[in-house]
């Protein structure tokens, strides 16, 4: 039994897909809550998604996560359900989507889901969020023991997704922008260590290279900390660092998207 | 009494509409849980939200779907209740936004929503989602007797949606886009029988007529069967043929949006 | 103990700021239920969340109403809990965002948050909504006394939001845009009585001077009253005036948004 079913999508706001899943599910599982973490991923951005997935989970009750962005439905991917060892269970497409949540706990059972009872009675074959992942996750709410949903998997042999690696020389940082949200802000795939082994401290001034224009930045540790219009560098609430420009919009002024890789250099003073 | 009340309209998440409907309804009907469907609607698209609406209740558990698309607010449209034989109640304006999900049902009764007890206080001339519609939702999901709300009203007096009808010709489908939805994929009036009597088997490569452009499809059973940039023409999980690009968005391609029609012709070979 | 937390805030529905901060109050406040009012404000539109935020609390239950518009988190604005004397408590930042809405009820007691008892464990300079301002807002549903939050504050020294006022002359009637919402509709700072006292009665036509262009509308009562393609200017279900398009959207027609002032002159008949 569980109380929570978080869900996260790419499906958007604009159609029916979410409250159409949200409907199956209250329909199986009455008391359960449902926490929309978001539906925003961009349409079938699988990376994007096990990213955002694997920073908000930590700030959510235990239960089922649900998560579909499922670029490869009707395909051959597996559907699958994953149990770690802090009390949660996932359910997605066997792409990747999940695995850099559920790898933050212990992974310590996977099941396909083949087992038709908890799918709806007739199943599309393009739209298994709503006839495959939404009902087996109301299921699992309800109490069905893990291993009634289908065939055992080897958790060795799941996708996993590949993250970038940045480099990290005596002169260049070398990163890559992971994801660019709301706000314009940039995240980057450094943490703490990078930063320090770069020997960045905060108030160091730098240049950010990008494909086509350069821009300075400073490393702060708070947008508060720059004069309006100021680029910085700073180490996000999720311990990710990330370009932000204060009172502004970031990937606006530079263009940069996702996916893009930048170099950061000192600037000799 | 209802447990559930569904919520769909062309509010959109920017402002505040949504929210106030919520509260509004969460103040008479404390238990009561909402479920929305969207509110993506595309401003004043009644026929969008009609055909959303009908696509997305039988995934709902039964109670009160609460729909407003209400170009006519304020003026002489009536505000009606429908109650139909599967233990369902949609609440809206009469003005065929109702029409298509109702008579999946069989209407045994219509009130026009005359009885100001069951409104707000206050009712503004703008806003009858918040002060008519939302309070009646919930004073029915309270247990209020439908035949409280208001003046009998005749079914046969309900305005209705006039959906395009396909021309399905021995070398020519004609075909009207009724939706395009958040990936981009575009929802056609065509169905099974018209594929069928059509001869267009899976496989099968067609020529898309455009206004303008002409495209090249195969008539495809999921994403996976085409290669990507292929564009196909596939049943969707709702029962109605769509052209989508597997991996991109055909609307985005094509620059088709909803009235527009089309052909469908195959291709020799 | 309240049984509501209503949740506004600029962080809109793409990344996951608004399902962390639902989990974390979930997290501490089980049984409490969150109300959407909106997430959409504009990006760190302290203004326009304050008028937003003041015209839907009257339409909530009473209960906790937590208001995220930030651009100077983790700055030295302060974290501030607000009670007035019709039973809400607001939980968000000191910068006018709460003001309107508080101020519609009695003030009687402010506190800021600074007993880190009711926060998170790590505090992040950048993300108050998930680290502090949730978590306290969820503590108080459980039943926190107010007092506990943190040291008292004179609510003279609260942050004030300064509406434009209008300038009502004989001849000319001055007003500022405040907002523009989902269907395009211009929302004036101007009210009943500003209309009333420069005589502008229903059917009335107006011309309205903007920067560069200059439109002819008429004083009306519904969007029904007027024909399609027809400028209005009206009384909105929230008691202000604003500037709509009979079946179209006024601020793309005109290019209006949020701050643009412009002139309302009577024509003469």
């Amino acid at each position: 039994m569980y109380g929570y079913i978080t869900f996260l999508t790419d499906f958007g706001q604009q159609d029916d897909f979410v409250g159409v899943c949200r409907g199956v599910m209250k329909g199986i599982a009455r008391d359960v809550e449902i926490i929309d973490i978001t539906h925003g991923i961009a349409p079938q951005a699988v990376t994007q998604g096990a990213l955002l997935l694997a920073r908000a989970v930590p700030y959510m009750p235990p239960g089922v996560h649900l998560a579909v962005v499922d670029p490869g439905v009707g395909g051959d991917r597996r559907a699958i359900a994953v149990r770690t060892d802090d009390e949660r269970v996932y359910v997605g497409p066997d792409n990747g989507l999940l695995s850099l949540a559920a790898d933050a706990g212990s992974v310590i059972a996977v099941r396909e889901l083949t087992n038709p009872r908890y799918h709806l009675e007739r199943v599309s074959r393009t739209f298994h969020a709503r006839d495959v992942f939404a009902p087996v996750a109301a299921h699992l709410a309800n109490g069905v023991a893990f291993g009634e949903l289908g065939d055992e998997i080897d958790p060795a042999t799941l996708v996993r997704i590949e993250l970038p690696e940045p480099s990290v020389g005596s002169e260049r940082l070398g990163a890559t922008i992971l994801a660019v949200d709301r706000f314009g802000n940039l995240q980057l795939n450094l943490t703490r260590e990078h930063i320090a082994s770069a020997r960045l401290e905060p108030g160091r001034r730098v240049e950010i290279l990008l494909a086509v224009d350069s821009y300075y930045a400073v490393i702060a540790e708070t947008f508060a900390a720059a004069s309006r219009g100021d680029l910085i560098l700073y180490e996000d609430s999720y311990g990710a660092y990330a370009i932000a420009i204060s009172g502004g919009d970031a990937s606006k002024l530079t263009g940069a998207k996702p996916g893009d890789e930048l170099g950061i250099v000192p600037v000799l003073t």
